[in-house]
């Protein structure tokens, strides 16, 4: 889905890499959100051309795959790797931090522990066995003909997001290509809400005749998690995933893949 | 108790009305907020001078009446009917929307529904049976005698029952023509709270020897859905109900009416 | 501990002392925040150099001697005497308060009230009798050597404090004389967190080689009371408590003493 291969699995014990690296803890802070939407821990693998966090929630519904890229960092320097992150406690120790500091980040190999300097703060995080960490499915098997492809604001998104909550549990994304518009509909028992956005006011609109329908908690969550204002590229398919591709900073990617509940008639 | 007169009530059926109007969602909520504060559900009645909520709530304890002037839409045009509105479900779609947007109403009479159109926001909201919920009571059996009257800002309203609430549930309001002043009292066990407002500080001051005793949790509800800085016309008299009247906005008018709950002592 | 000496008991009865005094609500909010992180009820003496509160938590744990002087009011003319105070109400109703405002303070001494003027509010605060509210221990039992000092934003403590939160339930405190640094530093299980600030950073430094482990319960507790910005003067020795002085406004000084747990290894 990303133009960018995946690195392989490196097979090196983690005693033997190294991982040092600073970025404005606020930057890295954004990026872990996005990943924190869907699971509490994760693996973070890393090679010289940055970081990256692939990670299915518990059901498998929904799969996240975050790259950092080493021009997003003030000071890169690591071998390739990967080790096992508790990513909410990282939330919480980048969230006591002064505003605006920039956090540095060393992996101690042999102890297995991520030691995190935060101004005058340093906080020693024990790893997880990247082992003991679901996997995330393979991408490789995760490629779908996505037709529908447009460029939408995020706050859009979660507007219609929010109003089909409103009348269900569920949301159904898709073109109106007659129309020119891409919309999000929900239906309940008496109410109904849609939002519909019209291809003239987006910078990218490239619609298929396809629709599919989504879970609203998961969708929700991810949308949450996008910074107000970011521009999110939609590709959707007819009872495939939606992907949600956006950058949250330079050089922080982010893939949201969202499977789809069933057919909307 | 309002200069307007009330209108007749349309016994033409919902289907053959028509109602189409367009005012910001901003001022359509503010209004709304201040039925929300008593009831759920209420019936709304429009003619072609605009639309008027008149509502009380469950206890028959306290009363509104809210008047929506055809002069504070930016697009009006009804004939005359009414409707059974879920006043919730409308105000948590008016929440969804992009700040400063205008909201467009248009009755659906086949279908019995509100199509609510907010920007690219489309909601359909059931309307309810008008005979399904609870009437309001006539108001012109509730004209009474209010002989005190004052306009007080609403921020001094609230903070008189506040501290009043810290001391028990209700709260005596009055007049001490004598000292030129007007007061909210509470006595508890052990501490008093009051609030005394001098009528030389007042836009209106008209006092007279009465006083009432109100529930604290009617008065508290209304007073957080008055808009800060609002200048409120109270109208007192002894055991009678007080009357809050105020304008949210230019056009939109409420009468509060909350009944006393005994003679203070 | 203070520079200034505690003033003695005053046996006249209340019922013939007077007190009375003006200041700024929101100084004398600041002010009692500080006890009401410790205790709901307090004694209060005053006499002619002004207020003072000191309380024990009641696991005397933890105390407070905070002193408002007299320099602090607008108007200060006091007798010498105490009351109790219900100081959770007292901080209640000036929450009520205009922003902005002043707060007259005037003792009843025939009914026991404390007649609380905010603006166009009145409050009459029934004081408890001090002999039934707690004692606060005799500070002059409480002089201790604490050789290590030092000037410390509250910010910086915080962080310290909520980052060491993550790993446990104490922190250590003390000095590291030959880096030059103080430490806030404790270990979890698995993780360690630790804020070390360097002396060269502090507008006063006097390290010694002390530290002590102290609960962060109580020591989170004071530090949300102390306004964001303020220098904390620290004492610290060895399993002795731990001194946070500061000002929290001009005239107004508290000193907080934090019992120790047990010997940091």
């Amino acid at each position: 889905m990303s133009e960018r291969t995946a690195t392989t699995d490196a097979d090196s014990p983690p005693t033997e890499t190294t991982f040092h690296c600073e970025l404005p803890a606020d930057r890295l802070r954004t990026a872990l959100d996005t990943a924190d939407a869907l699971v509490d821990e994760c693996r973070l693998r890393f090679d010289e051309s940055g970081i990256r966090i692939a990670a299915a929630d518990p059901a498998t519904v929904a799969l996240i795959d975050l790259r950092i890229d080493a021009s997003a960092f003030d000071t890169y320097r690591t071998a390739e790797g990967r080790f096992g992150l508790n990513l909410e406690r990282l939330l919480d120790v980048l969230g006591v931090g002064d505003p605006g500091t920039t956090v540095e980040l060393t992996l101690e190999p042999e102890t297995r522990r991520l030691a995190v300097e935060l101004g005058e703060l340093s906080y020693t995080l024990a790893l997880l066995d990247p082992e003991t960490v679901r996997a995330p499915p393979d991408r490789s098997e995760m490629e779908y003909e996505l037709p529908g492809r447009a460029a939408v604001p995020s706050d859009t998104l979660s507007r219609g997001a929010s109003a089909s909550a409103m009348v269900g549990d569920h949301v159904g994304v898709g073109f109106d290509p007659d129309d020119g518009t891409l919309f999000l509909r929900a239906d309940g028992d008496t109410d109904e809400a849609s939002l519909t956005v019209p291809g003239a006011d987006l910078d990218r609109f490239d619609p298929a005749d396809v629709r599919s329908l989504y879970s609203l908690d998961y969708l929700e969550s991810m949308l949450r998690a996008i910074p107000s204002g970011t521009a999110v590229d939609l590709g959707v398919g007819s009872e495939t995933p939606i992907q949600l591709s956006f950058d949250v900073d330079d050089g922080v990617a982010v893939d949201y893949l969202l499977a789809p509940r069933r057919r909307v008639e």
